[in-house]
Parts: C-alpha cells; structure tokens; sequence
C-alpha cells in the first residue's frame, strides 16, 4: 500500500519552516530561502531548473529520494500560490511555469472551489475543499501504489500529523536562524502522538563529519 | 575580558531545553535526561562523575571546552533545584552533593535572598536577587579574566540573549523528539537580536559521517 510521506522538509534550527510575510516575491516568506540552500546546491536541484552541475552528495542523495516512487503530492493553498480567499480569475497556476517539478497529479487544500488545472509534463492540479481525509483518499486513488508526497506548508504537515496519517517524515535541518516565521513544532507535540526519531544522517560541517576539532 | 557564553546547552529537534515538570525525580524535567546522551557517554562526563572510560569523540572535545577557561557560572534557580518560592530553610544544597562539578563561584538567580554556600572543590553558591545585570558584573569581578558560563536553564538563557549579553552560545542539538517542556525558541527571535549562526560541527549519525547513504 501506498505510504504518506513528508520528505527534505527543511527546518530551521528554530523550527521554522517558512519565513512570515509570504508574497510573490517571497515565496517562502522572508529570508525562507536560506532554509533550503542545501537543496539548491545539489545536482537533483539544479537539474530541475534546467541547469548544469550542482553537488553529489549525501544532500543530493537525500533531494533524488524525495521524488522517488511519488504517485501524488499534496499541499496547502499557500505552497499553491500567494492568493488568500476566493480565487480571482483563473490566471495563478502556481509558483513552478507552465511545467511544474510535480509530474503527477497534486492535491491542493483550499476552502475554494476550482477546477482542475492540467499543465505540462504531467502535473495536474485537483482543489480540494472537503479536508484533509478526502484529500488523501483522493490522492491514494491517483497514486497507483506509489506513495504520496504532503509537500507542505508547515500548516498542512501539521494537519496530517495531529491526525496521525503520516507514515514517514524526513526532516532537513538547515544550520540556520530564521527568528521568525512558519513555526512548525508549535502546538505540536510528536512525542505525544507516537511519533520518534528513527534515522540520522550527518551532511558536512565546516569540519567534514567525524574528525577532530580545530585546536 | 572575560565572555559570557552559553556552553554545550542541549536542544531537542523540537527546541526544547528541558522536559515539563522538573521534580526531585525528574530535575531536568520528563524526558529531559534524553537531551543530555551525547555528554553523558563522554569521558569527561564519565570522569566528573568518577566512572571510568567514555567516548573520546567530538562529543567529548565539546564536552571538555565547555568546562574550559571558565572563572563562574551564572543558573536560574530552577537548574539549582526544584524548590519554588521562599527557601523553607538551607538544607537543600543543589543536585550534585558535597563536591559539585563547578569548583568556581557559581551565581544563582532567584527573588529569594540566601546566605552563600560554601561547596567542597571550590564551588560556592550565592544567590543573587537583584537581577541578570548584577548576577553578571558579581561573575565578571569573581572570574578574574576567564570567561563566565551560563549554565541555563532556558528561561535564564534568554534572558541573557534578549538583553544581548551572550557573546558566544553552542547549542548542542540532540536527535530526540520531546515533545514538550522549556522551549528554548518560544518568543526569541535570535536573528532580529543581531545573532546568527557561525560555526557547526556534524557528529556521527547512524552513517557515520559524509558516507553515502545505505541503499
């Protein structure tokens, strides 16, 4: 059976998920983009925006898994797009252009209603105005077997967590300070809900790994 | 001149610095021991507390600066011990019997004045009432030139940040979910403080290291 997945979530190491004040020029609130500089530099990454080169490390290896076996994702309305309330027009079709990274269909929570969305290289995107459960059924539905990916926001991962759906989370944690913005450990008590740590990978300090200090 | 700085302080993934409802038999909350494993398998933990062997790792050259070049130490009075309020009489005496780990001057907040306490090994005990500022010029005086550690807990931590009186802090993050307690991140926004983070140091996650993942 399909599994429900969270996966290179970055946080920051205040546990924030996104910067606040999200707008069109910031997408992932600001100073969000310093949460996912360890995606950005990989070969994973740089391919999927079409460019050369790029890392091939322990971090790429980590940003290739998180596409593998995704039969459908799922996300908040504000990872859609900067839009609140009811859609104006139909011209938002999201952050990505006119083909999306997703290249399968993705389930969009909205409190509006809107139709589908087909764009190119695969991606479709379905509104969902009837919670998170429906969004999920219909997600495990599209998915053939492959798991389904919840992208995010931090409001949306929160949802299907205190619901206890999740089946595997992969958080990145990024070495930086945001002070402020997307808290995602708020009111959110993992332990409490059965959730543990089971895997740790260390990616490189300043000194690599495991060997001594500087004096 | 001597620096204030936060040494070795253990968070958990979800930011807190302790668990909820510290007690005698919980003194650094429930759950809070799982903060402290990285140090408490070193060999300078082992040796503070008389044991024999322990890591030699990077866990250990943290642990062993920590206790590095350090004239006093400043504590709220929750990390002295449990008791809230006026003090019911001088019988308690920190948690660390006779010979505590300090051999310093050690300055405890509290709002509740107590005669000084003269501790085995050189540590003494005195306790402050008068506030952050006058526990840190009476540690200043009494360091003579070393540095000044605060110890914690988190709500004496912050205090220190918020009045911008740290000069250096290693946060030691621990791979552990606890899902409630002191959590060190609430209402600290450390970047609009002017903090960011300098350094990091990756210890051995279950792949040691940079290694490739496992398949």
């Amino acid at each position: 059976m399909s599994r429900l997945c969270v996966r290179a979530f970055s946080l920051s190491l205040d546990g924030y998920g996104a910067g606040p004040d999200q707008s069109l020029e910031n997408p992932l609130g600001v100073n969000g983009m310093d949460l996912h500089q360890w995606a950005f530099k990989t070969r994973t990454f740089k391919q999927m925006f079409g460019q050369e080169g790029g890392e091939t490390d322990v971090d790429d290896q980590f940003a290739a898994r998180s596409f593998e076996n995704t039969g459908a994702w799922i996300m908040g309305r504000n990872m859609f797009g900067p839009i609140r309330g009811a859609w104006p027009d139909e011209s938002w079709k999201g952050w990505w252009g006119s083909r999306p990274p997703y290249h399968v269909p993705v389930f969009v929570l909205t409190h509006h209603p809107r139709a589908s969305l087909v764009m190119e290289g695969g991606t479709t995107f379905h509104f969902v105005t009837d919670g998170i459960e429906s969004a999920l059924q219909k997600a495990r539905e599209a998915a053939g077997g492959k798991d389904i990916r919840v992208g995010g926001g931090v409001s949306t991962v929160q949802q299907y967590l205190r619901a206890r759906l999740i089946d595997e989370m992969h958080l990145a944690m990024s070495p930086v300070l945001l002070g402020a913005g997307e808290n995602f450990f708020a009111d959110l008590n993992l332990r409490a809900l059965g959730y543990a740590r089971t895997d740790r990978v260390a990616t490189c300090g300043l000194w690599r790994g495991c060997r001594p200090l500087p004096p």
